[in-house]
């Protein structure tokens, strides 16, 4: 938690719960990216926070951007970004959302069939694709693999099929998967997508690209590889894997970009021991779970902190099961990895969840057991 | 689906993804539920869609109203309720919404822990208060009983203190779980809650209610007792547990009653397989997925029926993954209870989820990818 979000959740105590965004740290999260892979061109992935403060502090730093829809290309836009900084990143689109896309000066479209690359073909006659690969996602927390992407077999065939449909064939991508704590996923995929880049190129295709995705993970409570040390590992495996020059290089960092810029601020609605007993675990419920913006909570996979606003005056902890507040049995935040809180917790306490200013904002319900939206603050 | 919802579809072609919602279907069923079970006082769980032409629908038919949040207190009011017809019924309030709750006039809240009872002493004094026992939740598809729920024993302590606090202690309640469809899990429910019953009025406390929770499933796919079934079991149980004349009996369908009353329409965004290869299984993305509403599908718990505008002319069929249209890796509604679609379907072709009107709208995401929340017609 940054000086100034404890400063502005000391002097405002905002009503709970509330996410509250420091554009600073979005802004130095950038520069760091940057300086560790000046090769690469940084597409911010919008899907992670789409907050206008946040799109216009990138648009002025010099960002591009992954749009996941026409809705994201518009926020682009109107956030300042010209055409040519934007990627229509999602595999995904309706025909209109090609067409409009296509009217509003957007040139660049990834694809993984056959299906969507007719739709381009049709709809975007002549625009630049670059079609996403599936590759191995071990070590990420949040996989991707599985919906999107596709062999090495069929992109080549995509690719020249693209080239025949008046498209320009001019990338390939892959996805490591999200939180990705391994440097290896990287080195790996960009292997394996540089074979296909030769290989089409020596085929007559204008390849000209390498997209590598996002993943890039933010520090929730596990250590994790340094910027520095991605941005070496992966400059080394573009030098090994293109020894006669580098493509252009994209990156789609999103969590990278907003997680740790972000802090949920939310108070303690109960803590219970539901059997009664001082031996029964103790479950404590906050005020914003699964539903209210917490969704990467679902199978424990991402892991956040946890700061209680009796920390300092209470040594003493106890492993809690923690939920939210809807009358949903599903919406528990941890119960297999039970979280260490004072013992002296109870119903109306603060809790800080750090880490948060990615996917949380959006995953939000509209209004499930009639809790209202998060409210967000940038700051 | 029902004829109007046909009729609407046909005529209006609402743009996509959208719900349908059928009034009279949740007319039926509440007129349904009161005939099978005339000893039950229906609350209807308003999180199940708290749209207000349902709720002023239901205020008409005399329906009483369960509540999991001030804000739904809210919306019962304003659709025509008194509060006397509303119970807070979530074992989880903010003290300043249980304040607030009763200086709207609320009289009946939920609790399952000590502090919850403190909380509602303080803050609602002289309040009825029923307690929340955890019962078996074998045989529903959607279980609530990790999160919420006590033993008999701290039932009977709680309800104890709540006399001693200056309270009502005024009944008891359990759930079943959601989309339960076994009728025995009612019975074994019913006979526990009633020994708890008798040997608390036996020590004086002047207990009245017996409230059964909600759980009553709607049909979706497989087979279902009928409403009628779950009445005459429930009408046998509670003579047999409670001899000597019956309790107040509450209900708090929420699925029941506006389940099959509603349909999602949504459009096709892309048929692909995967790999290129006939042989490869099809991926169908539709353009609403589990953040777009169809939350439930988690885990594939809620299995939704599917009709497609080929359905008549293409007799054709193999097993697809359906997945939704974000970027996001879990947002797959079924991959292995695949779904038998016609081999010609294609991008554009209109897709009908049946049975939608529960759990639907107010899962739906404020605006992940960009997508804006689900749009709702009321008929």
């Amino acid at each position: 938690m940054t000086p100034k979000i404890s400063r502005f959740l000391a002097e405002q105590q905002p009503a709970t719960p509330c996410l509250v965004v420091d554009l600073d740290v979005v802004e130095s999260n950038y520069r760091a990216l940057h300086d560790a892979l000046p090769a690469g061109k940084i597409y911010y992935a919008i899907k992670a926070n789409p907050a206008p403060s946040i799109l216009k502090r990138l648009v002025a730093l010099g960002s591009s951007f992954d749009a996941a829809s026409l809705e994201e290309i518009r926020m682009c836009l109107k956030a300042g970004a010209t055409p040519d900084r934007i990627s229509y990143g999602n595999t995904l689109k309706k025909v209109g959302a090609i067409r409009e896309a296509r009217d509003m000066g957007i040139d660049l479209f990834v694809l993984d069939s056959m299906e969507e690359l007719e739709k381009i073909a049709e709809n975007a006659p002549g625009a630049r694709v670059f079609c996403r690969l599936a590759v191995e996602n071990e070590g990420a927390d949040w996989p991707l693999s599985r919906k999107f992407g596709t062999t090495i077999a069929h992109a080549r065939d995509l690719m020249i099929r693209a080239r025949d449909l008046g498209l320009h064939p001019y990338g390939l991508s892959f996805h490591v998967g999200s939180q990705q704590t391994g440097i290896a996923a990287y080195q790996h995929a960009i292997a394996t997508a540089a074979r296909l880049y030769h290989e089409l190129r020596a085929e007559g295709l204008d390849l000209q690209m390498i997209n590598l995705g996002g993943g890039f993970p933010t520090h929730y409570r596990e250590d994790i590889p340094s910027v520095q040390e991605f941005g070496a590992a992966i400059q080394a495996a573009l030098r090994e894997y293109f020894p006669d020059g580098q493509p252009e290089v994209l990156l789609e960092p999103g969590r990278y970009m907003v997680g740790q810029a972000g802090v949920v601020s939310s108070e303690v609605i109960l803590v219970s021991r539901r059997g009664g007993a001082e031996t029964d675990p103790r479950w404590v419920y906050l005020d914003i779970g699964r539903f209210g913006g917490l969704a990467e909570t679902e199978g424990e996979a991402i892991r956040y902190t946890f700061r209680t606003s009796r920390d300092d005056t209470d040594n003493s902890r106890s492993p809690c099961v923690v939920a939210g507040p809807s009358c949903d049995g599903v919406d528990i935040l941890y119960e297999k990895n039970r979280i260490p809180l004072p013992n002296s917790l109870k119903s109306g306490d603060r809790i800080e969840i750090l880490a948060t200013g990615a996917y949380v904002s959006t995953y939000c319900s509209v209004g499930f057991n009639g809790f209202p939206p998060l409210t967000e603050h940038y700051i």
